[in-house]
């Protein structure tokens, strides 16, 4: 059978199991990076689980999340995460190095290879054509310390570009476009691949642009074959040895297809408070703004950048508008300076940030009550920005570029020629910010500050699961709305008793209580459940709290994985009209639960408030059952050889 | 009789009083300057005085401390400065735009006029020869109201400067050598007036760093004569039109003189924790530093980065070591983008901050636990970085710059020839960050958000105060200890009930309990009480709190202005050693005070606890008499023409 390139990159690196679509398989994973806000907890991970080295080809700890530094917290960690990456071998990035997935992207990914991210927008890496997945951070912790990952072989979505993009249409409008046609579930259980001839029109940041918002699809990852584009990007990286060709076989089948005419994509913006919400930007024009944000890992490239500052030069950014910029990284901020462009950001009156996450994940610049902010990043969901009545569109660094001039959310095809960046023919490629790992790695200890609490590990699971429904939730809940991400909460990361306070903050203030004074319990959520960030502190988190189990229409995988590696069970309903049958406060109880899931009985819930009972769905594998039964993904892999 | 500098300009700007050291007068206010965290008060009480326009020839609401926005009350107060920027006539300098007194002394400060600001740090535009006065919040608004400021004719101190500076030792030494000698309280009561032939080997920025830190002297301010220097400096800027000649009589009479030869200064660092505990570098080498830190409105001049970016092009930031820049002006930052020096900072692994006060006021970039961080900045007062338990070091930049390359705390004339920097013939000049206030302003109103609350306003004074002994402190103690500054608190800075949750935080934790409960009371301090910051919110949140009267060994003298203006009494022993016959809780009252203040009478403190009697001292002017009657300044300045 023709091969999808999904299945090639799988079958090189199998491990385990028999590589059939609906599988659980383990494949070796080649790279993993993590960055600071999840990574504090990965390295505990790995502390816990008693190795001397780690077994992947290259690891890298980035910090590009708390680099604000309001208190103590975040220097210790990232001094934690420097010392624990001494100790293991793996290469450590300083603050001010720039965000994990344009470094990696422009340093370490490699067409071909496995790399697994403790961050959901790890698929950025899926531009130079790796398999690029994100997951929570204790798959990460043992992908280091066992080099190899679970997961269940996914279908693959064929999306085809054809055509050629219109003048001030970029990857961001392609990638807002998909998301518009496929929404937010429509990437579950899938990876993309692209393909098509408009793939040669896209450049390989552009690529990465749009397999980082495949995140927003729900997508497991996405891919792009690694072609002569690849080449070049690698060749002008100093990185020509880590280029191969790869891509699908023409006839490679595939559980899904469709065709998108890059010719029929206008300048489109997501509108509050989701990333498929979308819009054309012409059907919004003259929406007054107050902030424009350009940067994160979705549009921070050098190509993106100075396509920004070619916009800007020799213009005024408009007196109401904060313009606030994030490079990608610290060395497309030296090429930026020294070509003479991040002078020309800086006269219009740009304000330029250290080259990092920043804004995109609320770390500083809130905009002001009831702003208006257009920004580059990849998520829009209410409040991450750090201002709860604030309206986030998200836009490309065109579309920014261009409205920070007007004061108005503007469609830059009215603009005139667009201006055209050459892509250097050496990138800077300086690795002054890196640490290398030493060869002698003896005797070297990690340090840990007062912050760094150790995370909650579970106990065996119970045949019986009794406890009072905590909470029950609408669809599309987020990560962030189970545990909320700004700058207050960053710092503690790695301090989950403090984190907890805040569980479901979005949703209502007192779920800690609720779960204390009711000894933990269940919580109930819609379709989609736990999209959005990878974060496993949405799983850890309500595992302190004693959450047993999530009952939902269904759930976002990574957050699912989360949850079972936190031993908390994630049911479905089998009749999602159910649902409707639950309040805050019911009693609830699961029996025989063992037996149910080692014979693959049905689950029974009873409704002990209202005398009903209700039949769940457990989906996962056999593996997941003994994760679950033993409490969780550490206790499990303490015990085994995998 | 040979004038003083500081008496020419006073009687230039001569309103009322007679000018003889030690009387009362109020003097003509040229220009004003506020900043984002004192600004909002500034601004309320502006408002309060229901003004049309301003009188000065010139103000500017800079926005430089709250730049982080990790919430959005942050872009609130941004956006409630501007508005009443536009509605009053005051420039707006957006934030990203730089630190007030580097962008004060690049583009607006003129040699012999009077400015007053509401930060501390105001002398800096001394260093071209003006009269540069740091005050409260109210004070600065009154001046905008009104035109005019009143103070004490101070008592000038001459230092003369004599030689030559040693290679590798610059103003930031200087200062530190002066503070060494003086200590923080040698300067309260007088304007330094710098001399001699050592004046002509200071660079414009240099002698800006060095008035800038006479802050830390406990001085009114410093002031350098404005000469070629100054005249090729604002030649530079664009703005030979401001200069004018301006020296002191050659037999100008001087309450003190002093003098201090450059050849015998080294390279100097304070040690923690206070400005004036300072040491030779070369006696420390070899500590182990963990942060360095460059920029804040001491030394982030264009010729401070430069001699960075020369001591780092080509070398590597020490791994242990996290070097954080931030630049003074936007301006700055442009030049050294444009002429490669910001390359070689990026390049050698240095993290770009934005163009802010940043860490030097604890926003942002707190070390680790226990870390040694070495800073460019002018105080290193406890925890003011943000990390309870670290040690900060102040230094000059070529000390801090040659450090971040060794890891260790290094005498950098141990390093072969220092970098010479050549100033630009015309720097770079943009107005992109300046917003200039409309002639038409009729209708423009103020926004507030619901962050902004209004500020205390105290009642009028009666006879009898009685309540308990809040707190006794010893010496020294800072307006960072009153009312502590962080980049938790700075959001807070326009919600008093908020901020006063933390008042006394560094002492203990529950003042505000103990206020609260006992409905306000008394407060004890010994010598120079208040010194540090000009935040008028260590007087207003006293206030809010109840605080009737602070009894003191003495005052610093800013303090002591916001604690009238606020309406709270500031007495001091009569006879210090008093002092010590006071316990926290004694149970206080002071009787028949109005008649004692208009009659100049003795002050009995009767402490009913221990039943013994206390003479206080109460040194102020008539007009001070009538603002305490009256419930402080901003009750006083409604009713007068002034």
């Amino acid at each position: 059978m023709k091969k999808t390139l999904t299945y090639k990159i799988l079958e090189k690196n199998l491990l385990t199991g028999t590589l059939k679509t609906g599988n659980e398989i383990s494949v070796k994973v080649n790279q993993t990076l993590t960055q600071d806000s999840t990574g504090t907890m990965v390295y505990l991970q790995l502390e816990a689980m008693c190795i001397k080295d780690i077994k992947t080809d290259l690891s890298v700890a980035y910090i590009d999340h708390n680099t604000l530094q309001a208190g103590f917290e975040n220097a210790d960690d990232h001094e934690f995460i420097k010392s624990a990456a001494a100790k293991y071998g793996i290469i450590y990035s300083k603050p001010g190095n720039g965000i994990c997935h344009q470094l990696h992207l422009e340093r370490f990914g490699k067409p071909g290879d496995i790399l697994i991210g403790s961050d959901s927008h790890t698929p950025t890496c899926g531009g130079l054509g790796m398999l690029s997945i994100g997951c929570g951070g204790l798959d990460v912790a043992v992908g280091m310390a066992k080099g190899s990952y679970y997961l269940k072989a996914p279908k693959v979505l064929n999306i085809e570009l054809i055509g050629k993009l219109n003048p001030w249409v970029s990857a961001k409008d392609i990638i807002l476009y998909i998301l518009k046609e496929l929404t937010v579930k429509g990437g579950v259980g899938y990876i993309v691949e692209y393909s098509g001839n408009g793939v040669k029109e896209l450049s390989l940041t552009d690529r990465a642009t749009i397999t980082n918002m495949g995140a927003e699809l729900g997508a497991t990852t996405s891919i792009f074959p690694s072609d002569e584009i690849t080449k070049d990007f690698l060749t002008r990286q100093c990185r020509e040895k880590d280029f191969i060709t790869l891509s699908a076989d023409v006839d490679a089948v595939y559980d899904k297809k469709i065709k998108i005419n890059l010719d029929e994509i206008q300048p489109m913006t997501a509108i509050p408070h989701s990333p498929d919400n979308v819009a054309q930007v012409a059907s919004l024009n003259n929406a007054k703004i107050d902030q424009v944000a350009i940067g994160s890992c979705t549009n921070s490239s050098y190509t993106d950048l100075m396509k920004v500052a070619k916009i800007l030069k020799g213009k005024k950014v408009h007196k109401d508008v904060s313009l606030v910029i994030s490079p990608g990284s610290s060395n497309i901020l030296k090429m930026m300076a020294d070509n003479g462009a991040l002078g020309d950001l800086i006269a219009s009156g740009a304000r330029i940030l250290e080259a990092a996450c920043g804004p995109c994940i609320g770390m500083g610049q809130a905009p002001k009550s009831n702003a208006i902010s257009l920004r580059t990043f990849n998520r829009n969901f209410k409040g991450r920005c750090g201002t709860k009545n604030a309206d986030v569109y998200l836009v490309s660094p065109e579309t920014a570029a261009v409205s920070s001039i007007t004061g108005y959310l503007t469609d830059p095809s009215t603009c005139g020629d667009m201006p055209k960046v050459e892509i250097p023919e050496k990138f800077h490629v300086s690795e002054n910010y890196f640490i290398y790992p030493l060869k002698d790695r003896n005797n070297l200890k990690v340090v840990m500050g007062p912050n760094i609490k150790p995370f909650p590990i579970n106990k065996a699971l119970t045949p019986t699961l009794d406890g009072k429904l905590l909470l029950k939730t609408g669809d599309n809940i987020t990560t962030d709305d189970i545990m909320p991400s700004n700058a207050k909460l960053l710092p503690f990361r790695s301090n989950i008793p403090e984190l907890s306070k805040y569980c479901f903050g979005t949703l209502l203030d007192d779920f800690h209580i609720r779960a204390t004074e009711n000894n933990g319990g269940f919580v109930i959520g819609g379709e989609n459940y736990g999209q959005g960030s990878s974060r496993e502190h949405a799983a850890l988190v309500p595992l302190y709290l004693g959450v047993k189990a999530v009952i939902a229409k269904s759930f976002a995988r990574i957050h699912k994985t989360n949850l079972i590696n936190s031993g908390i069970l994630p049911f479905v309903f089998k009749h999602k009209d159910d649902y409707k049958n639950f309040d805050a406060f019911d009693a609830l109880e699961i029996n025989d639960l063992h037996n149910a899931l080692d014979h693959g009985l049905e689950i029974i819930l009873i409704n002990k408030t209202k005398d009903i009972t209700t039949q769940l769905i457990f989906e996962g594998s056999l593996r997941d059952i003994e994760i679950l039964k033993l409490g969780g993904y550490l206790n499990w892999a303490k015990n085994s050889d995998i």
